[in-house]
């Protein structure tokens, strides 16, 4: 998925590595991408057009289903790192993101892909997205 | 809070520190030990009769208001820590709680007090707690 | 990987999803379970007859090179989770882990796999496992 | 010490509550402010003149030693804070800092403070700062 040329969207973030993120190798803790990637979807979302926080307002929520990342080079304390999140492609009730991470060298740290599911807050189960949101996701291809 | 000698119920849990809880000085974060301290003031209630989810099930939560605590000597990675808490007093609709936190070696690692405020899920207002609730906090003093 | 019936040996322990580990979904954060499976992998090395702080003193470590899970069905706050690992094998400088979570229910939560890669501590570069290491982790089998 | 309103140096950030900070009350988990306070002086003391990853090469680390805060209106998801960081004073081996937490309608959302200790990296001891910390840390009172 990562290695995908082909996407509906791409946005760009920065964020710095926590001292809280890092352990006692020296390393940002390779369960804290996780949330970098959280924040470079919000971001892209915001960016686009709807943030994250507005589709769950109207009522959806959307958990990752499956996450596989590749760590290429540490991430060190105080590395201004870049995000880019890629939106692949939105198919039913999928929404499919892929992930690079580059330190300020422009060295590879890491890549990453997600799938999420959109889930009705009120039945609990995987439901179509809102047709606003389908509209705005395929609006800037 | 924590010098106080007199509390309503005392509970002892262990736990080991995981390594995404060590930083690169590969001490225990500082910002970890407050997960250390929820997972022994919840596990000192299911002990004492009624578990933290059931308190949430009844239609209360228990944001904490305040929070102070010293790190005496640092917790290591794979260090098996003991966490003492001390239900110190509920009064109207705040729950006092102390903690100290002791290594292998016998130790102090640390002491720290904190206040909870019983919220009404619905109302989101501060609220009593619930009667059987303040009989078995008062009930093995 | 995950699906590979064949290990070189497995380990499994309880733990309980903490407050901290939830997010407002009400789901256990899906970038809480790396550091589950961490204290897999951990507890089956102590398990097998080395600890990971062992591993570290003699003068390595062990980054995790790639990560991949699957969330089937959410863990929640106070569900005490069943973590099953395996050790898959070990290939020059790479150790491969795999898991999988399930509930109090016998429902499956969660499955994945990682990739760690020995690191020798002076040199930062991918070295081979000590002779010990080695023979305890084909010992089992 | 937070009421206190002579400061050696103050500083503003502003940061976003990630997903993985909320818990499923839907607040930002107390636990969790303690790295937006680290961040906080972390900036403060790079927008000063020496960042603390500089300290850190310089043979020196900054555990913190005690941490008492108040949560005044809860954190939500998404919300833009402004963490005000000052620093309070430095007393021989010991650095102190309050700090405030804002959300976007201007509410006061926590104020805390911190004492860290500067201790030798290579003995593991208290020890007082370098000459240069030293001066920078009073230069702009």
């Amino acid at each position: 998925m990562s290695q995908n040329n082909e996407f509906l969207y791409s946005a760009e973030i920065q964020l710095r590595v926590r001292y809280s993120e890092t352990d006692q190798m020296g390393y940002c803790y390779y369960g804290n991408y996780a949330q970098y990637f959280e924040v470079g979807r919000v971001e892209a979302l915001r960016e686009l057009g709807m943030s994250y926080k507005i589709v769950e307002e109207k009522g959806y929520m959307l958990p990752v289903s499956s996450y596989n990342v590749k760590y290429i080079s540490p991430a060190y304390y105080d590395d201004l790192l870049t995000i880019t999140t890629k939106i692949i492609d939105l198919k039913g009730v999928r929404l499919y993101f892929s992930y690079d991470i580059t330190n300020e060298k422009g060295q590879l740290v890491s890549t990453a892909d997600t799938t999420l599911v959109f889930v009705d807050k009120k039945t609990m189960r995987p439901t179509t997205p809102p047709e606003d949101f389908v509209s705005l996701i395929f609006s800037k291809k």
